[in-house]
Protein backbone atom coordinates (compact mmCIF):
# COMPACT_ATOMS: atom_id res chain seq x y z
CA UNK A 1 0.00 0.00 0.00
CA UNK A 2 1.01 3.32 -0.79
CA UNK A 3 2.38 5.04 2.28
CA UNK A 4 1.33 8.60 1.10
CA UNK A 5 -2.24 7.07 1.37
CA UNK A 6 -4.92 9.69 3.30
CA UNK A 7 -5.73 9.06 7.00
CA UNK A 8 -9.05 8.50 5.54
CA UNK A 9 -8.27 5.55 3.09
CA UNK A 10 -5.64 3.84 5.53
CA UNK A 11 -8.40 3.62 7.90
CA UNK A 12 -10.96 2.85 5.42
CA UNK A 13 -8.40 0.31 4.64
CA UNK A 14 -8.02 -0.89 8.21
CA UNK A 15 -11.57 -1.24 9.02
CA UNK A 16 -11.73 -3.73 6.20
CA UNK A 17 -8.88 -5.64 7.13
CA UNK A 18 -6.95 -4.42 3.81
CA UNK A 19 -3.99 -3.17 5.78
CA UNK A 20 -2.59 -5.03 9.23
CA UNK A 21 0.51 -4.37 11.25
CA UNK A 22 2.54 -1.30 11.88
CA UNK A 23 1.35 2.32 10.84
CA UNK A 24 4.67 4.20 10.59
CA UNK A 25 5.02 6.16 7.84
CA UNK A 26 1.96 6.03 6.56
CA UNK A 27 0.05 8.93 5.54
CA UNK A 28 2.94 11.12 6.85
CA UNK A 29 1.95 15.02 8.42
CA UNK A 30 -1.50 13.59 10.18
CA UNK A 31 -0.95 12.33 14.05
CA UNK A 32 -0.91 8.95 15.40
CA UNK A 33 -2.29 8.07 18.54
CA UNK A 34 -1.37 5.73 21.22
CA UNK A 35 -5.12 3.97 22.15
CA UNK A 36 -6.16 3.47 25.86
CA UNK A 37 -10.04 1.82 26.15
CA UNK A 38 -11.22 1.18 29.72
CA UNK A 39 -14.67 0.79 31.81
CA UNK A 40 -15.95 4.38 32.87
CA UNK A 41 -15.52 2.71 36.66
CA UNK A 42 -11.87 2.97 36.02
CA UNK A 43 -11.79 6.23 33.28
CA UNK A 44 -11.86 9.05 35.74
CA UNK A 45 -8.53 7.62 37.82
CA UNK A 46 -7.04 7.49 33.78
CA UNK A 47 -8.03 11.07 33.11
CA UNK A 48 -6.41 12.33 36.31
CA UNK A 49 -3.53 10.16 35.69
CA UNK A 50 -2.90 11.62 32.42
CA UNK A 51 -3.53 15.17 33.67
CA UNK A 52 -0.80 14.50 36.63
CA UNK A 53 1.43 13.38 34.24
CA UNK A 54 1.11 15.47 31.21
CA UNK A 55 4.80 14.76 29.72
CA UNK A 56 4.30 10.43 29.35
CA UNK A 57 0.55 10.90 28.68
CA UNK A 58 -0.81 13.51 26.85
CA UNK A 59 -4.39 13.47 26.22
CA UNK A 60 -5.22 14.40 22.54
CA UNK A 61 -8.51 13.55 22.81
CA UNK A 62 -10.69 11.04 24.38
CA UNK A 63 -14.79 9.79 23.76
CA UNK A 64 -17.41 12.29 24.87
CA UNK A 65 -19.45 9.49 26.46
CA UNK A 66 -18.81 5.95 28.14
CA UNK A 67 -20.22 3.47 24.93
CA UNK A 68 -19.39 5.63 22.49
CA UNK A 69 -17.02 4.24 19.85
CA UNK A 70 -16.35 7.61 17.77
CA UNK A 71 -13.85 10.30 18.39
CA UNK A 72 -15.06 13.42 16.83
CA UNK A 73 -12.35 16.44 16.57
CA UNK A 74 -9.41 13.16 15.16
CA UNK A 75 -12.18 12.14 12.59
CA UNK A 76 -14.82 10.10 11.33
CA UNK A 77 -14.04 7.06 13.49
CA UNK A 78 -15.23 4.01 15.03
CA UNK A 79 -12.41 3.33 17.28
CA UNK A 80 -13.78 -0.24 17.29
CA UNK A 81 -12.45 -1.12 14.18
CA UNK A 82 -9.88 1.64 12.64
CA UNK A 83 -7.08 0.13 14.80
CA UNK A 84 -5.20 -2.28 12.90
CA UNK A 85 -3.77 -4.68 15.77
CA UNK A 86 -5.20 -4.27 20.05
CA UNK A 87 -4.30 -6.01 22.96
CA UNK A 88 -6.88 -6.71 25.28
CA UNK A 89 -6.09 -6.82 29.44
CA UNK A 90 -7.72 -8.83 31.61
CA UNK A 91 -7.05 -8.18 35.31
CA UNK A 92 -3.77 -6.51 34.07
CA UNK A 93 -2.40 -8.96 31.91
CA UNK A 94 -2.32 -9.58 28.31
CA UNK A 95 -4.71 -11.79 27.21
CA UNK A 96 -5.31 -11.70 23.07
CA UNK A 97 -3.80 -9.65 20.36
CA UNK A 98 -7.08 -9.24 17.89
CA UNK A 99 -7.69 -6.97 14.58
CA UNK A 100 -11.32 -5.83 15.57
CA UNK A 101 -12.72 -5.15 18.68
CA UNK A 102 -16.23 -4.86 17.96
CA UNK A 103 -17.40 -8.30 19.36
CA UNK A 104 -15.59 -7.16 22.75
CA UNK A 105 -17.79 -3.33 23.00
CA UNK A 106 -19.28 -2.87 26.03
CA UNK A 107 -21.74 0.34 26.82
CA UNK A 108 -19.05 1.38 29.72
CA UNK A 109 -16.49 1.69 27.65
CA UNK A 110 -14.32 4.93 27.41
CA UNK A 111 -11.61 5.77 24.63
CA UNK A 112 -8.61 7.64 25.39
CA UNK A 113 -6.23 8.67 22.76
CA UNK A 114 -2.71 9.84 23.53
CA UNK A 115 0.07 11.54 21.77
CA UNK A 116 2.93 9.85 20.12
CA UNK A 117 6.75 10.01 19.08
CA UNK A 118 5.87 9.89 15.66
CA UNK A 119 4.69 13.31 15.43
CA UNK A 120 7.78 14.90 17.05
CA UNK A 121 10.36 12.49 14.88
CA UNK A 122 8.54 13.76 12.03
CA UNK A 123 9.59 17.37 13.10
CA UNK A 124 13.11 16.20 13.88
CA UNK A 125 13.04 14.29 10.18
CA UNK A 126 12.02 17.17 8.69
CA UNK A 127 14.83 19.69 10.03
CA UNK A 128 17.59 17.25 8.81
CA UNK A 129 18.23 15.81 12.46
CA UNK A 130 19.64 12.17 12.43
CA UNK A 131 16.62 10.11 14.18
CA UNK A 132 18.90 6.76 15.40
CA UNK A 133 15.89 4.22 15.67
CA UNK A 134 14.83 5.58 12.03
CA UNK A 135 18.59 5.60 10.49
CA UNK A 136 18.71 2.12 11.62
CA UNK A 137 15.40 1.05 10.56
CA UNK A 138 14.43 -0.45 14.15
CA UNK A 139 12.37 0.27 17.07
CA UNK A 140 13.01 3.59 19.66
CA UNK A 141 15.16 2.41 22.77
CA UNK A 142 12.58 2.28 25.95
CA UNK A 143 14.02 2.42 29.21
CA UNK A 144 12.09 1.78 32.85
CA UNK A 145 13.12 4.93 34.64
CA UNK A 146 13.43 5.87 38.43
CA UNK A 147 11.01 8.52 37.84
CA UNK A 148 7.75 8.31 40.04
CA UNK A 149 4.74 9.33 37.81
CA UNK A 150 2.24 11.05 39.82
CA UNK A 151 -0.36 8.30 41.09
CA UNK A 152 -4.16 8.75 40.63
CA UNK A 153 -6.01 6.06 41.90
CA UNK A 154 -4.86 2.53 41.02
CA UNK A 155 -2.76 3.98 38.30
CA UNK A 156 1.07 4.93 39.62
CA UNK A 157 4.37 3.42 38.41
CA UNK A 158 7.52 4.82 37.17
CA UNK A 159 8.14 7.18 33.95
CA UNK A 160 9.44 4.69 31.06
CA UNK A 161 11.28 6.89 28.27
CA UNK A 162 12.37 6.68 24.97
CA UNK A 163 16.63 7.45 23.84
CA UNK A 164 17.23 9.22 20.56
CA UNK A 165 21.31 10.21 20.63
CA UNK A 166 22.65 13.33 19.57
CA UNK A 167 25.77 15.10 19.02
CA UNK A 168 25.40 18.07 21.56
CA UNK A 169 24.31 20.77 18.92
CA UNK A 170 21.40 18.52 17.55
CA UNK A 171 20.49 17.74 20.98
CA UNK A 172 20.04 21.48 21.47
CA UNK A 173 17.91 21.94 18.46
CA UNK A 174 15.72 18.68 19.39
CA UNK A 175 14.95 20.34 22.57
CA UNK A 176 13.79 23.20 21.00
CA UNK A 177 11.50 21.43 17.76
CA UNK A 178 10.10 19.16 20.46
CA UNK A 179 9.03 22.31 22.82
CA UNK A 180 6.58 23.20 20.31
CA UNK A 181 4.80 19.73 20.60
CA UNK A 182 3.45 19.63 24.00
CA UNK A 183 1.10 16.98 22.93
CA UNK A 184 3.23 14.74 21.74
CA UNK A 185 5.66 14.48 24.94
CA UNK A 186 7.29 17.89 24.00
CA UNK A 187 10.65 18.78 25.15
CA UNK A 188 12.90 15.73 26.07
CA UNK A 189 13.25 15.03 30.24
CA UNK A 190 16.55 14.28 30.56
CA UNK A 191 19.53 13.78 28.37
CA UNK A 192 23.37 12.50 29.46
CA UNK A 193 23.95 10.20 32.18
CA UNK A 194 21.22 7.65 32.34
CA UNK A 195 22.19 6.99 35.49
CA UNK A 196 20.84 10.27 36.94
CA UNK A 197 17.33 8.91 35.95
CA UNK A 198 18.05 4.99 36.99
CA UNK A 199 18.85 3.72 33.38
CA UNK A 200 21.97 1.18 34.08
CA UNK A 201 22.70 0.04 30.49
CA UNK A 202 21.77 1.77 27.33
CA UNK A 203 22.53 -0.99 25.75
CA UNK A 204 19.71 -3.69 27.12
CA UNK A 205 16.07 -1.59 26.79
CA UNK A 206 13.19 -2.66 28.75
CA UNK A 207 11.57 -2.15 25.13
CA UNK A 208 12.49 -1.76 21.85
CA UNK A 209 15.54 -1.93 20.09
CA UNK A 210 19.22 -1.11 21.06
CA UNK A 211 20.43 1.54 18.76
CA UNK A 212 24.01 2.71 18.28
CA UNK A 213 25.34 5.86 20.53
CA UNK A 214 28.55 7.51 19.15
CA UNK A 215 31.05 8.34 21.20
CA UNK A 216 30.55 12.06 20.38
CA UNK A 217 26.93 11.86 21.06
CA UNK A 218 24.74 12.53 24.26
CA UNK A 219 21.63 9.60 24.85
CA UNK A 220 18.47 11.98 25.38
CA UNK A 221 15.48 11.14 26.76
CA UNK A 222 11.73 11.97 26.17
CA UNK A 223 9.18 10.74 28.29
CA UNK A 224 6.95 7.97 26.65
CA UNK A 225 3.30 6.38 25.69
CA UNK A 226 4.27 3.50 27.07
CA UNK A 227 4.53 4.84 31.16
CA UNK A 228 0.54 4.57 30.49
CA UNK A 229 0.48 0.78 29.62
CA UNK A 230 2.93 -0.07 32.64
CA UNK A 231 0.36 1.59 34.66
CA UNK A 232 -2.52 0.30 33.36
CA UNK A 233 -1.08 -2.96 34.33
CA UNK A 234 0.26 -1.97 37.82
CA UNK A 235 -3.08 -1.52 38.50
CA UNK A 236 -4.52 -4.61 37.64
CA UNK A 237 -7.84 -3.26 35.72
CA UNK A 238 -10.45 -5.99 34.90
CA UNK A 239 -10.85 -5.14 31.27
CA UNK A 240 -8.43 -3.17 29.34
CA UNK A 241 -7.92 -2.58 25.51
CA UNK A 242 -5.08 -0.79 23.85
CA UNK A 243 -3.41 -0.95 20.71
CA UNK A 244 -0.25 -3.09 19.57
CA UNK A 245 2.58 -1.47 20.08
CA UNK A 246 3.24 0.75 16.49
CA UNK A 247 -0.78 -0.42 15.49
CA UNK A 248 -1.82 3.28 15.97
CA UNK A 249 -5.14 5.35 15.30
CA UNK A 250 -4.26 7.34 12.37
CA UNK A 251 -6.04 10.51 12.53
CA UNK A 252 -7.10 13.70 10.65
CA UNK A 253 -5.27 16.12 12.53
CA UNK A 254 -2.13 17.44 11.39
CA UNK A 255 1.03 17.38 13.09
CA UNK A 256 1.66 20.57 12.13
CA UNK A 257 -1.89 21.49 13.72
CA UNK A 258 -0.03 20.62 17.00
CA UNK A 259 2.20 22.99 17.38
CA UNK A 260 1.77 25.53 20.13
CA UNK A 261 3.57 28.18 18.66
CA UNK B 1 23.02 53.92 44.37
CA UNK B 2 20.09 52.45 44.37
CA UNK B 3 20.26 49.53 41.96
CA UNK B 4 16.65 49.90 40.90
CA UNK B 5 17.07 53.58 39.55
CA UNK B 6 15.77 53.58 35.77
CA UNK B 7 18.16 53.85 32.69
CA UNK B 8 17.50 57.22 32.03
CA UNK B 9 18.39 58.42 35.66
CA UNK B 10 21.36 55.60 35.67
CA UNK B 11 22.94 56.59 32.11
CA UNK B 12 22.94 60.80 33.36
CA UNK B 13 24.73 59.41 36.50
CA UNK B 14 27.52 57.94 34.29
CA UNK B 15 27.31 61.00 32.50
CA UNK B 16 28.24 63.06 35.37
CA UNK B 17 30.82 60.60 36.53
CA UNK B 18 28.50 59.74 39.47
CA UNK B 19 28.68 56.71 38.76
CA UNK B 20 31.53 54.40 37.86
CA UNK B 21 32.30 50.61 36.93
CA UNK B 22 30.15 47.58 36.57
CA UNK B 23 26.39 48.28 35.55
CA UNK B 24 25.43 44.40 36.71
CA UNK B 25 21.61 44.57 38.60
CA UNK B 26 21.64 48.11 37.90
CA UNK B 27 18.22 49.01 36.37
CA UNK B 28 16.57 45.44 36.41
CA UNK B 29 14.53 44.75 33.45
CA UNK B 30 16.70 46.79 30.91
CA UNK B 31 18.94 45.62 28.23
CA UNK B 32 22.76 46.26 28.52
CA UNK B 33 25.02 46.33 25.49
CA UNK B 34 28.90 45.11 24.25
CA UNK B 35 29.73 48.65 22.74
CA UNK B 36 32.28 48.53 20.00
CA UNK B 37 33.76 51.72 18.00
CA UNK B 38 35.66 51.93 15.14
CA UNK B 39 36.47 53.94 12.15
CA UNK B 40 34.40 54.39 9.01
CA UNK B 41 37.19 52.34 7.48
CA UNK B 42 36.67 49.59 9.22
CA UNK B 43 33.05 49.47 10.23
CA UNK B 44 31.40 47.97 7.55
CA UNK B 45 33.48 44.62 7.62
CA UNK B 46 33.13 44.93 11.14
CA UNK B 47 29.28 45.14 10.19
CA UNK B 48 29.46 42.03 8.05
CA UNK B 49 31.49 40.38 10.57
CA UNK B 50 28.50 40.67 12.78
CA UNK B 51 25.92 39.20 10.13
CA UNK B 52 27.51 36.28 9.77
CA UNK B 53 28.13 35.73 13.50
CA UNK B 54 25.33 36.39 15.16
CA UNK B 55 25.49 34.35 17.93
CA UNK B 56 28.52 35.91 19.45
CA UNK B 57 27.86 39.11 18.06
CA UNK B 58 24.52 40.17 18.05
CA UNK B 59 23.98 43.31 16.98
CA UNK B 60 21.20 45.22 18.58
CA UNK B 61 21.64 48.88 17.52
CA UNK B 62 23.97 50.40 15.54
CA UNK B 63 24.87 54.34 14.77
CA UNK B 64 22.81 55.99 11.75
CA UNK B 65 25.90 57.60 10.46
CA UNK B 66 29.63 58.14 11.30
CA UNK B 67 30.30 60.95 13.50
CA UNK B 68 26.91 60.62 15.50
CA UNK B 69 27.59 59.33 18.92
CA UNK B 70 23.62 58.63 19.46
CA UNK B 71 21.73 55.54 19.42
CA UNK B 72 18.42 56.59 18.81
CA UNK B 73 17.01 52.85 18.82
CA UNK B 74 18.12 52.35 22.61
CA UNK B 75 17.43 55.65 24.13
CA UNK B 76 18.73 59.44 24.59
CA UNK B 77 22.09 58.58 24.74
CA UNK B 78 25.77 60.10 23.76
CA UNK B 79 27.89 57.16 23.65
CA UNK B 80 30.56 59.35 24.49
CA UNK B 81 29.92 59.86 28.46
CA UNK B 82 26.94 57.44 28.95
CA UNK B 83 29.21 54.28 29.11
CA UNK B 84 30.94 53.80 33.13
CA UNK B 85 34.27 53.00 31.60
CA UNK B 86 36.17 52.66 28.17
CA UNK B 87 38.98 50.85 27.03
CA UNK B 88 40.56 52.39 23.98
CA UNK B 89 43.16 49.94 21.40
CA UNK B 90 45.79 51.55 19.64
CA UNK B 91 46.95 49.03 16.91
CA UNK B 92 45.25 46.23 18.69
CA UNK B 93 46.49 46.59 21.90
CA UNK B 94 45.06 48.31 24.94
CA UNK B 95 46.06 51.82 25.66
CA UNK B 96 44.01 53.52 27.99
CA UNK B 97 41.12 52.49 30.31
CA UNK B 98 39.20 56.05 30.84
CA UNK B 99 35.45 56.63 32.11
CA UNK B 100 34.67 59.37 29.25
CA UNK B 101 35.55 59.56 25.34
CA UNK B 102 34.69 62.87 24.50
CA UNK B 103 38.22 64.22 24.19
CA UNK B 104 39.08 61.18 21.75
CA UNK B 105 35.14 61.51 19.38
CA UNK B 106 36.25 61.82 15.67
CA UNK B 107 33.73 62.20 12.94
CA UNK B 108 34.28 59.07 11.60
CA UNK B 109 34.08 56.79 14.29
CA UNK B 110 31.31 54.34 14.18
CA UNK B 111 29.26 52.03 17.21
CA UNK B 112 27.66 49.17 17.47
CA UNK B 113 25.82 47.77 20.61
CA UNK B 114 25.64 44.01 21.17
CA UNK B 115 23.32 41.72 23.01
CA UNK B 116 24.91 40.48 26.24
CA UNK B 117 23.97 38.04 28.50
CA UNK B 118 22.92 40.14 31.53
CA UNK B 119 19.69 39.56 29.34
CA UNK B 120 19.25 36.20 29.36
CA UNK B 121 20.67 35.67 33.21
CA UNK B 122 17.86 37.80 33.88
CA UNK B 123 15.37 35.36 32.17
CA UNK B 124 17.24 32.06 33.65
CA UNK B 125 17.01 33.84 37.72
CA UNK B 126 13.43 34.55 36.68
CA UNK B 127 12.57 30.92 36.10
CA UNK B 128 14.46 30.14 39.26
CA UNK B 129 17.23 28.40 38.02
CA UNK B 130 20.65 28.68 39.94
CA UNK B 131 23.14 30.59 37.50
CA UNK B 132 26.08 29.47 39.34
CA UNK B 133 28.49 32.73 38.29
CA UNK B 134 25.46 34.40 39.96
CA UNK B 135 25.30 32.69 42.84
CA UNK B 136 28.85 32.40 43.44
CA UNK B 137 29.12 36.29 43.01
CA UNK B 138 31.57 35.98 40.64
CA UNK B 139 32.31 36.97 36.75
CA UNK B 140 31.17 33.78 34.51
CA UNK B 141 33.97 31.91 32.90
CA UNK B 142 34.72 32.08 29.74
CA UNK B 143 36.77 30.02 27.47
CA UNK B 144 38.20 30.15 23.73
CA UNK B 145 37.26 27.42 21.83
CA UNK B 146 38.06 25.53 18.48
CA UNK B 147 34.78 26.85 16.45
CA UNK B 148 36.06 29.28 13.88
CA UNK B 149 34.02 32.60 13.15
CA UNK B 150 33.05 33.10 9.84
CA UNK B 151 35.81 35.79 8.85
CA UNK B 152 35.00 39.66 7.09
CA UNK B 153 37.98 41.30 6.08
CA UNK B 154 40.34 41.17 8.76
CA UNK B 155 38.01 40.31 11.57
CA UNK B 156 38.66 36.57 12.64
CA UNK B 157 39.24 34.36 15.45
CA UNK B 158 37.88 31.51 17.09
CA UNK B 159 34.80 31.95 18.99
CA UNK B 160 34.87 32.51 23.12
CA UNK B 161 31.83 30.80 24.84
CA UNK B 162 30.53 31.31 28.20
CA UNK B 163 29.81 28.76 30.89
CA UNK B 164 27.18 28.11 33.24
CA UNK B 165 26.54 24.49 34.92
CA UNK B 166 23.24 22.88 35.21
CA UNK B 167 21.18 19.55 35.92
CA UNK B 168 20.09 17.96 32.28
CA UNK B 169 16.84 19.29 33.59
CA UNK B 170 17.25 22.97 34.18
CA UNK B 171 19.86 22.92 30.59
CA UNK B 172 16.91 21.79 28.82
CA UNK B 173 14.72 24.52 30.57
CA UNK B 174 17.42 27.18 30.10
CA UNK B 175 17.52 26.43 26.55
CA UNK B 176 14.47 26.85 25.87
CA UNK B 177 14.51 30.35 27.78
CA UNK B 178 17.14 31.27 25.81
CA UNK B 179 15.68 30.30 22.58
CA UNK B 180 13.66 33.14 23.00
CA UNK B 181 16.13 35.39 23.02
CA UNK B 182 18.43 35.35 19.69
CA UNK B 183 19.22 39.01 20.53
CA UNK B 184 21.23 38.13 23.52
CA UNK B 185 23.35 34.90 22.16
CA UNK B 186 20.37 32.73 21.78
CA UNK B 187 20.64 29.05 22.86
CA UNK B 188 23.39 27.56 23.89
CA UNK B 189 26.03 26.42 21.03
CA UNK B 190 26.96 23.38 23.46
CA UNK B 191 26.44 20.91 26.06
CA UNK B 192 28.21 18.23 27.81
CA UNK B 193 32.00 17.38 26.87
CA UNK B 194 33.89 20.55 26.75
CA UNK B 195 37.05 18.62 24.71
CA UNK B 196 34.08 18.71 21.38
CA UNK B 197 34.85 22.16 21.47
CA UNK B 198 38.38 22.53 22.04
CA UNK B 199 38.18 23.57 26.28
CA UNK B 200 41.20 21.66 27.99
CA UNK B 201 40.35 22.27 31.84
CA UNK B 202 36.85 24.14 32.91
CA UNK B 203 38.83 25.12 35.98
CA UNK B 204 40.84 27.03 34.16
CA UNK B 205 38.66 29.71 32.18
CA UNK B 206 40.82 32.19 29.66
CA UNK B 207 38.35 35.18 30.73
CA UNK B 208 36.40 35.66 34.17
CA UNK B 209 36.17 33.02 37.02
CA UNK B 210 36.14 29.60 37.30
CA UNK B 211 32.42 28.07 39.09
CA UNK B 212 31.98 25.04 40.79
CA UNK B 213 31.01 22.15 38.47
CA UNK B 214 28.38 19.57 40.73
CA UNK B 215 29.26 15.87 40.10
CA UNK B 216 25.29 15.77 38.71
CA UNK B 217 25.74 18.69 36.58
CA UNK B 218 26.47 19.38 32.85
CA UNK B 219 28.42 22.19 31.40
CA UNK B 220 26.25 24.38 29.04
CA UNK B 221 28.10 26.74 26.67
CA UNK B 222 26.46 29.91 24.43
CA UNK B 223 28.66 32.12 22.59
CA UNK B 224 30.20 34.95 24.18
CA UNK B 225 29.95 38.42 23.63
CA UNK B 226 34.14 38.17 24.42
CA UNK B 227 34.34 37.09 20.56
CA UNK B 228 33.83 40.42 19.04
CA UNK B 229 36.85 42.02 21.27
CA UNK B 230 38.77 38.84 20.19
CA UNK B 231 38.44 39.36 16.78
CA UNK B 232 39.11 43.03 17.14
CA UNK B 233 42.90 42.53 19.00
CA UNK B 234 43.61 40.55 15.98
CA UNK B 235 42.35 42.57 13.18
CA UNK B 236 44.78 44.97 14.95
CA UNK B 237 42.75 47.98 13.80
CA UNK B 238 44.49 51.34 14.21
CA UNK B 239 42.19 52.63 16.36
CA UNK B 240 39.14 51.42 18.47
CA UNK B 241 36.94 51.77 21.28
CA UNK B 242 35.05 49.52 23.77
CA UNK B 243 33.25 49.51 27.07
CA UNK B 244 35.33 47.90 29.52
CA UNK B 245 34.34 44.27 30.48
CA UNK B 246 31.23 44.57 32.70
CA UNK B 247 30.88 48.30 32.43
CA UNK B 248 27.85 48.57 29.74
CA UNK B 249 25.62 50.58 28.20
CA UNK B 250 22.30 50.72 29.72
CA UNK B 251 19.81 50.73 27.19
CA UNK B 252 15.92 51.95 27.12
CA UNK B 253 14.61 48.65 25.57
CA UNK B 254 13.44 46.07 28.20
CA UNK B 255 14.89 42.55 28.18
CA UNK B 256 11.51 41.39 27.69
CA UNK B 257 11.33 42.56 24.28
CA UNK B 258 13.63 41.23 23.04
CA UNK B 259 12.27 38.27 23.41
CA UNK B 260 10.69 36.28 19.60
CA UNK B 261 7.94 35.21 20.75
Amino acid sequence: MDTTISPQALRQAIRNGEHQGNTSGYAPGFVQCNIVILPAEWANDFLRFCQLNPKPCPLVAMATAPGDPALPPLGNIDIRSDVPSYRVFRDGKLSEEIPDITGLWRDDLVTFALGCSFSFEEALLADGLDVRNVTQGVNVPMYRTNIDCAPAGPFAGNMVVSMRPFVAADAIRAIQICTRFPAVHGAPIHLGDPGQIGIADLGRPDYGDPVELKANELPVFWACGVTPQVALEAAAVPFAITHSPGCMLVTDLRNSHLAVL
